[in-house]
């Protein structure tokens, strides 16, 4: 069905979609590519929030070439756009460019286009096709599918561990267990998250910034993502990293089951520093914790968060994992062994291994010293 | 200095050195390979203990396919031998034969020959080169290399673990964390070993047959390893299956301090059984365990031990890592996260980070479900 030409195209439309990795959260990475005989027209990726999708940057940039794409074919990551949304849809543009083909990686799963994009142009008497490379295209969007199907963003929890899984001495010590390199590769993956979430207790153990630094090339770390805080009973330290917004994303504290005095003093704390709190308690039991997945939810449906990125401690991920919020690990792990320390998470000991969450693991390699694993729950 | 020829000719001696990986114990595992012409006369490999060695073979080999090897070029993975050991020295058949050159991978480690091999063919006008592919040809022999240079055995500690390090369920359940896959894998490794060591404790736990079996080709599980059983104070289950000669390799079992009494009664029980026991109490010390340095270095000394594999526990793996008597982690780990489970290994608390043992990954490759790593003592 398809040609060795399709794929090399669209191979070229899922590299342009990467270029939309730190930039168009929380909307979708998307590349396209605009062919006729076999010469490139016009090549575009989805740019921050608001401003054009990547088929429009691919027809302006065929205009700007001077190039005619009458009766070319469109190499396009996802589905193109029917709806109005912050941008008029993209099938108008399309249809209005004559274009002849429409070759899609994957069906849009945002129930506003779900398959009526490629229904449009259909009607308007292009050829439209889909599947092509699909699973490679759902990879670069993980957390927008989860988001629009299922109303939850996709959680990754990163981990740096010992080949022994500890992750930090029991005096607290943990930096750096890792190598630089990994924490250099760790900065990639918070760059390319919509938010970075953590617990009061790493805040308390290691007070940490929560910010995109020192990354290659620089202007990634130019959108830094929000911060989230755990915070069940507000213990948060008003000088504490992550609550100035002058060396991160914005902030957003969650707090549990609080007493009146203590919330209304602490929010006005917080408010002066342009930090926003909400309460989302966990009423199904008496602990008066943050009920986790209704805040994922509320990110998802409030925030329009796609990708979660955990970097909390032994307890918040034993939390997360149990309460099985968790979709993926990154797993940084250095070769030494730490002995008794502490560990990944917070888990239970189980009694058979029959009913043990098993993941998949879809990539392991060497990042300086260090193997850098990622597993799905499968 | 050598031509693409050299290394594919050197390359096929290693191949041919791989087919002693489970036949040569405690020779080392050599190949060989006799060009004339680019025309390939003979090629063989080190056979079991007191029959040919490499050299030997390869002529052979040409000389049953009515070859004539005078003037040919040697590719021989280790340094042939000049002395009379089990057979009588490869470089007098070499001499007597006429070849022209013989490049070798590396020279033998053997303080009986040490360079006195290439010397000897040297003298006798034969042109001489080593170090084609070094590294590869020592990586075959690590444990042959040790026990002739450091009078100890190399010794590979196998474990099988879940992503957070734990290797067992606080009830004992083990089996099995890892995959089919993995655990053939483990059986493969068993066989190329001169011996399984495991602790009383292990024994005592699972009652392993430590033996090679289920293993592809089957004749590999022709030779068993011996076992070697840890057991300070000789409490070895006179019905476990380790001391069972008819399910696996000879076994010994060494104790530490035991009252005269026991060791006694327990050696005629054992002899009975037609396992061997020593005693080999660390005398620097008052709790009477196995001193674990010196019976390595009985184990390459008395009994020509190469490669020792281990498959024990936490409190022994824990022991082996604090007395620094381990070269290579061997650790297949399970895309699973048991929680509150036991560990790897019984290593103290550090305060720091700074003086943690390094190891170096040398190979990560998935098995079946689970992930193998290859780590050695940096």
């Amino acid at each position: 069905m398809y040609t060795p030409s399709d794929h090399d195209f669209m191979t070229m439309a899922l590299a342009e979609a990467k270029k939309s990795m730190f930039v168009s959260n929380p909307n979708p990475r998307v590349g396209c590519v605009i062919v006729k005989n076999n010469e490139i027209l016009g090549v575009g990726h989805t740019q921050v929030v608001g401003s054009d999708h990547a088929e429009i940057n691919a027809l302006k940039d065929a205009k700007a070439k001077g190039k005619d794409v009458t009766g070319a074919t469109v190499y396009v990551t996802l589905e193109p756009c029917c709806h109005h949304g912050r941008t008029p849809p993209c099938t108008d543009s399309l249809i209005a460019a004559k274009v002849s083909t429409v070759i899609a990686a994957m069906t849009d799963p945002n129930p506003l286009v779900a398959g009526q994009g490629l229904e449009t142009l259909r009607a308007s008497g292009i050829e439209v096709r889909y599947g092509l490379l699909e699973k490679e295209a759902m990879e670069l969007n993980l957390g927008f599918i989860k988001r629009m199907t299922r109303k939850k963003p996709w959680v990754r929890m990163k981990i740096a561990a010992s080949l022994d899984g500890k992750t930090a001495l029991h005096n607290g010590v943990s930096q750096w267990i890792t190598s630089a390199e990994a924490r250099h590769d760790g900065h990639l993956w918070r760059a390319r998250a919509c938010c970075i979430l953590t617990g009061i207790g790493t805040v308390k153990e290691d007070d940490p910034q929560l910010n995109v630094r020192d990354v290659h090339p620089k202007d990634i770390s130019v959108r830094q993502p929000m911060r989230i805080l755990i915070d069940s009973f507000l213990e948060v330290p008003l000088n504490a990293k992550i609550l100035d917004e002058t060396i991160g994303g914005h902030t957003m504290v969650v707090c549990g089951q609080v007493d009146d005095a203590h919330f209304s003093k602490m929010e006005t704390a917080l408010k002066a520093k342009n930090v926003t709190l909400i309460k989302m308690a966990d009423t199904s039991n008496s602990k008066g914790k943050v009920d986790l997945s209704a805040l994922f939810t509320y990110l998802a449906e409030k925030c329009h968060v796609n990708e979660v990125h955990v970097e909390a401690g032994f307890k918040l991920n034993g939390s997360l994992l149990r309460e099985n919020c968790v979709d993926e690990l990154l797993i940084y792990m250095a070769p030494k062994l730490l002995g008794d320390a502490q560990g990944m998470a917070n888990l239970p000991a189980l009694t058979s291994l029959d009913g043990v969450d098993a993941w998949d693991m879809i990539d392991h390699q060497t990042i300086g010293h260090d193997l850098r694993l990622r597993l799905i729950k499968k």
